[in-house]
């Protein structure tokens, strides 16, 4: 069976106020769905272990087959994801023999080489948690199993996050979820508002239940209603989805053409 | 007794898929937290009934103040956004008579004027919902309490969702939450690592209860490590939160450069 079901947990008090934008789960979103993941959720919470907690053990109690975190595993008082995820777990949080190498070999280039404290506090790890080199920063990630669901944890600073995902979630991602081909087409219309197509837009879904099908208000230009319609199609081979595909953009644009709307390819 | 705890919803497919980013929960956090609201947790959930009404019931069962959704309020099969509400609050959907005089006047001046099954879809709220104009589309959105908690929901399309907010969402909140100002600023060290600096940083947040310190690794220029560090404080007059704030950057960088620093103003 495929494990297609993903959550994503954003950890940072900065995405909540306003002053960083959640590019991360955005982009682990993308990625996800591309191999065929299907995102249920994305859950943001502040740098209190009451919230890592709970959106953790949400997702746990969601049964989910991925849950995907990032931010938090810095060495700063403020970060605290993996206490978080050491209680959902109720595992206890140990000091990791090959976190610690990995930290040993990164600093031995710096300035500052001793292991102090506030380092070894990123490699202290949830019990049965699994330590993911960080190939452009210092915090290792990490990967532990739950019953049948992985965890990754990973840093918030984009880049490290990027290359730990590409280097150790995306391989496994891919091995698990077997081979599954999304594509998807755009086109825009005027002339004809979302309300005045909804019950032509209803009916081509129904006839094309492999198709999802999305329309996205685009405002007015000019006094003319722009409207951007999406079709997306997952199938076992490029050739099926494609067919699939094709079928409901040429059901689709019939309908608006004969609702009155004109189509404008994108 | 200040009623500051917020949670947004956002509610869409396209963020789920990394179609879209999600600009509107950055946008309606960086708004409510300039006015002293607290974003206590962001959930993204798909078109789909049983995921709105239990990140609503979710939002609920935390006892916060506001719950800001966007999202889901057109006219389309997939817009399920009031059927969720309707169902999380224990409210049946009925047409409201305001805002099908709200509808009425929008399409009274398009070329279909016409109240379609689908323009009314969006005219029909949970019962005890009050719709609220939208100046730049046509989709009402709605107000509804529920305990003492104030529920939002407001349109998905970004341009209406803040044109909304601007006109009915901000009054209400700034009105409940009384006079409280928040300030913050930033600057930049290089020569430490965040985790050399760890230490350092833990004492001057137990000597500051009031500010909020949060560091940021920027990377490796040259060799060199590059820390933003922000800090925010929040108080009654501006007059003190500047104290408070002034005080806490003197020892933070006091601190930086005792442990050979360097910082540069932003």
């Amino acid at each position: 069976m495929r494990k297609r079901l993903i959550e994503i947990i954003s950890i940072g008090n900065e995405l909540l106020t306003g002053h960083t934008l959640n590019t991360n789960a955005h982009w682990i979103a993308k990625q996800t769905t591309s191999v065929g993941g299907i995102v249920k959720r994305v859950t943001v919470v502040r740098d209190e272990i009451d919230e890592i907690v709970s959106s953790m053990r949400g997702s746990l109690r969601r049964e989910v087959d991925w849950i995907i975190i990032s931010g938090g595993l810095g060495p700063t008082y403020d970060d605290k994801t993996l206490q978080g995820l050491a209680r959902a777990l109720g595992q206890k949080l140990v000091l990791n023999k090959e976190a610690v190498a990995m930290l040993k070999r990164k600093y031995s280039k710096t300035l500052n080489p001793s292991l102090t404290a506030a380092r070894m506090k990123m490699a202290t790890l949830p019990t049965r948690a699994k330590p993911l080199d960080n190939p452009v920063g210092h915090a290792p990630a990490v990967m532990v199993k739950h019953g049948s669901c992985i965890i990754f944890s990973l840093p918030g600073v984009p880049e490290e996050m990027m290359s730990i995902f590409a280097k150790h979630v995306m391989p496994v991602l891919k091995h698990k979820m077997g081979k599954l081909v999304r594509i998807e087409t755009s086109f825009e219309t005027t002339n004809v508002t979302e309300s005045f197509i909804a019950p032509y837009l209803d009916r081509v879904v129904a006839h094309n239940p492999k198709v999802y099908i999305k329309s996205h208000p685009r405002g007015y230009r000019k006094g003319i209603s722009t409207l951007h319609v999406n079709l997306a199609c997952e199938s076992s081979s490029r050739k099926s989805a494609n067919r699939y595909l094709r079928k409901a953009v040429r059901e689709m644009k019939q309908s608006i053409l004969d609702a009155g709307g004109k189509i404008k390819q994108i």
